[in-house]
């Protein structure tokens, strides 16, 4: 199982959102939703082994978090509206401290952060950590910020765990979990 | 200078589409809205040595080609909605056999593949081809496809023409595009 947490630093946690408006009114819901994209989609395919989570951050309902699962997942298709059409109908749902499904594979719960990261071994992606395409060992579980920075509170909280580039260039979240993909699909010989 | 050409075999090539609905009546133009993404888009950058062709297939006015220069172009976003808001520009204004500006940096003519494949050295993006990973020699410019096969006569058209994959698994042309883009950061040393 390949695991991705992105942060949505001003990303709304409550439904009414516009879909024609994800990057402003939705706090750069965009970003999410690509991640979305790029963790779960093969050509004609998808990702059934990976999950990813959106950590929500914004507006008047946070924090929440959403989960994709790729083993259970549909009517997903590879759009940005899609995506976010799943992720206005999570938080439209009273939402508890547990998982609760909104949609077939689709998840939502109250917390934030610090919760999710109890839940797995989480390496973090930073443009000075090893280079993923080198290194000897490849975690189960990517920690990404969206357009903004990691906040000092969230750098504390994950500042002993790995750190790894994608390459010399800085990439958005989405491009480099395409990278990270790729390096993990050549290490497993596209199994 | 890097090239990237996909063509959209069923997408507009008339701006009375609705951005609301590119994956249907747009003919997939979210796919072409997302690879000019991955072309172009660095984290607070853009790839200036990136031109990207949109090879436009579908509709009543087919073909049209619009290029983005990654050079020269202004108001884009990274959201499938600006691209494709730019794209429905460059279909709104008259168009003849050379191309003109519709927007800072976008442009449009009228002509498909085989015009565009005389301008420069594609190489074909092919899951049977060589791994761009290893591959002793980088082209200048790839030609990709959307969510449709080559069809025949584009595979005759490009018969002679050198072929790669991006790994083991099949990708969509966005996250290849990604990737291609990856390899070659790694080669140049982010310069």
């Amino acid at each position: 199982m390949t695991i991705f947490a992105i942060i949505g630093h001003l990303a709304a946690t409550t439904g009414n959102f516009n879909l024609n408006d994800m990057p402003g009114g939705a706090g750069r819901m965009d970003i999410l939703c690509r991640a979305v994209n790029t963790s779960l989609f093969l050509s004609h395919d998808l990702r059934r082994e990976v999950t990813v989570y959106l950590v929500l951050l914004g507006g008047t309902d946070a924090p929440k978090t959403i989960m994709f699962s790729g083993e259970k997942v549909r009517s997903l298709n590879p759009d940005e509206r899609s995506a976010g059409a799943l992720i206005k109908k999570a938080l439209e749902i009273p939402v508890g401290e547990e998982f609760r499904e909104s949609t077939r594979g689709v998840y939502v719960r109250r917390g934030g952060l610090s919760r999710l990261l109890l839940a797995h071994a989480f390496a973090v992606l930073d443009e000075d950590g090893e280079d993923i395409g080198t290194a000897t060992t490849i975690p189960e579980a990517f920690l990404l910020s969206d357009h903004l920075n990691f906040t000092p509170e969230e750098l504390e909280m994950t500042c002993s765990y790995p750190k790894y580039s994608v390459g010399p260039k800085v990439l958005h979240a989405d491009h480099t979990i395409t990278v990270l993909l790729n390096v993990l699909d050549r290490r497993c010989g596209g199994q």
